[in-house]
């Protein structure tokens, strides 16, 4: 079964937004055994969507189109597709309550009932995070699936409703689960595993490089889901015994913080934070969790040394002598915002996220990472590659990884 | 001149890696003027990347491959888009000699000398950083521009000759122009301009919605760029005149939290932040903003009832009768935020992120948003959408923009 990739959207023409939606709909087409054989981006313009849509439903059996499904007179998607596939538009009376419920109270702006129209027949997927519901539409052998172009629109519906209609649509079982892997480099964790990429057959073994993580996808073909269950089994020990403690889950949707989350709520810990550098980032990325208010205290953005002083007793002698940014002030600031929180554990971060502030010694992409527990203190030096919000998302995975090592370490796991 | 984009890869249609050079190389067109109507990927197969790039070079004036011009046998961009173009591959001595550089004294593998191989009468392109040239390939007004997949080949590449060599081939300027507009929903931004959006040729106008934001692009094309700026002109003027002081940039690369930075600056105020159901995120955008530590002063992350009374002072009374998601609570949090980090101004938010947590009274995406300036305390409630990173995003830019309104009203602005 052939899948083609069509994103709708001039902005992406532009280079003002990443394709994100193609990568992750390829990876999800990957897990599910259907190969994607063209992805193409194609602007908000009438005569080329046409043209690529019907090229597109023509060589492959299933096209995803992303984007093109808003209240703009620039969202055509949806018109384009259908008039391709003969099915006329017609009003949806669930869609448009809908679109009621979505605004509440509001007045809802007139532009808006356009996305209640959809294409006789099809199925229409609701869409919790916005107006513009999902469509899919059968026609001859084709199919055609419309989906909003954000991907925090797009990703939840795909996961809700099209995961599993394309399941059913694919003759043999294919499963795979994940092992997922921190505090090792790509490079590495490549090499560590060299010998089964290059001896795959079934099951199939991918390597997914995450900033400070690596995420190993196996997948086995089978009769039934029990058989590439079995087929799985062993090679998930195997990357178990080879990167022992590392692998933080074999889940497919936990992440490093709700590892971290999970950990703590284990042994009864709470846990605060204490930032320069990132600003708050590692306390957002904890906080995402649902479920964190019952292990996260308090959190502490101390960018000035005065807040490092006040909030954290860090030392004005150390500040002195070390700098803001060392060691030094690192784990004192994992001490101070332990204690001032009242906390178990308690997680600290000071850096140069650059631009500007990088010297001969202390270079732009430096970074101390401190952690203490119950008095406890560790801390890692890290220099790291690539721009300020680069450097700063790489030091929310150290941070969360020097958090579970030490709660780890601790407690000799 | 119409220039299209082909990445060559079977790993980017599996989802290992994200398309970066598509939209690299797209914003490096738009910056030239040149309009890019499709971008496309294809895998390593012979069949599909004929017909795509056969296709490409005859819609298209310019086509920009990246990938496939590698060592292995998997690799055949080159071989292919020359047997289109009808020339003849030919040993470059030059490229042979840089070959035998890059490997110094190591062994070079017989496979790296498919490399050296080039079309007759084509530009070679060093590549400073690999073993595969670039090439450029010119016949019947067509041109092929080669280049390698990875990244740090690519982009120096393109920097060091293509952006040259396609500046020279612009006929006409195609100048284009930014403004965002806060506080204000997608579809209602595009009514206020329906009328102007219908009528447009030259200059064009663009909208794209963002979180909490819509931005407009202007584009014009005109014999100079001086003429295209005079297109453009009266456009940005009417939309900020119907958008009023909502407009917060008309810069391309400015954000929101930028705006925010550089008004903080103007009245050489300071700024902390006070966060219950964000946990951290809005002291986390502020701070991306490279010379945020000259206006952020402290930072307080206060999930849980205790932390609000003791970093906040805000009242047991108040937290018992309204509870902790309440306008008199958010108030007192902005109010206790500016007096603890002894700052000028302090936003604050409080809120239920969901997906737990929710009542009849108080639903999942109710957030309180407060801000103080000066000890002038304002409010605004939303009851936003979506799942729970969804509502704490749209709260982030709610923040900002009440921040920024805030400071607006104190100085009459």
């Amino acid at each position: 079964m052939i899948v083609e990739l069509v994103s709708v959207g001039t902005e992406i023409l532009l280079g003002n937004i990443v394709n994100t939606n193609a990568s992750y709909l390829s990876e999800q087409c990957a897990k599910l055994g259907l190969s994607v054989y063209y992805q193409t981006v194609v602007g908000d313009n009438e005569d080329r969507l046409t043209e690529t849509a019907k090229m597109a439903l023509d060589r492959s059996d299933i096209v995803i189109f992303t984007g093109g499904l808003g209240p703009t007179k620039d969202d055509i998607t949806k018109e384009v597709v259908s008039r391709i596939m003969e099915k006329e538009l017609v009003e949806d009376e669930n869609a448009k309550a809908k679109i009621k419920a979505f605004f509440r109270d509001k007045e809802i702006p007139e532009n808006n009932w356009k996305q209640a129209m959809v294409p006789t027949g099809a199925m229409v997927l609701d869409n919790e995070n916005g107006t513009a519901p999902g469509i899919i539409i059968e026609n001859k052998g084709k199919t055609a699936i419309l989906l909003p172009g954000p991907p925090n629109e797009m990703i939840p519906m795909f996961e809700d409703k099209v995961f599993e209609y394309l399941n059913n649509l694919v003759p043999e079982t294919i499963y795979s689960r994940m092992v997922k892997v921190c505090n090792v480099e790509e490079s590495k964790a490549e090499l560590m595993v060299k010998d089964l990429i290059d001896n795959q057959t079934n099951p199939t073994i991918a390597p997914y490089a995450k900033t400070g993580e690596v995420h190993f996808r196996i997948t086995a073909k089978a009769a039934s889901k029990e058989e590439a269950k079995e087929l799985i089994k062993p090679v998930v020990k195997e990357l178990k015994k080879r990167f022992g403690r590392d692998v933080y889950t074999t889940k497919e949707k936990e992440t490093l913080e709700e590892s971290v989350i999970k950990l703590l709520k284990k042994y009864d810990l709470t846990v605060s934070t204490a930032e320069s550098c990132t600003g708050g980032k590692i306390a957002a990325t904890l906080v995402n969790v649902s479920g964190a208010s019952s292990v996260f205290k308090e959190g502490y953005v101390t960018y000035s040394n005065r807040a490092k002083r006040k909030l954290l007793g860090v030392e004005k002698e150390t500040l002195r002598k070390y700098g803001a940014v060392s060691e030094q002030t690192a784990c004192e600031m994992a001490l101070g915002g332990m204690d001032s929180a009242a906390a178990d554990v308690c997680v600290s971060a000071t850096g140069i996220a650059g631009p500007g502030g990088g010297t001969p010694e202390k270079p732009v992409g430096l970074v101390y990472i401190g952690c203490c527990v119950n008095g406890d203190i560790s801390y890692r030096k890290y220099i790291f590659n690539g721009n300020r919000s680069k450097v700063r998302e790489q030091t929310v995975v150290k941070a969360l990884t020097l958090l579970r090592d030490s709660i780890l370490d601790y407690y000799g796991e």
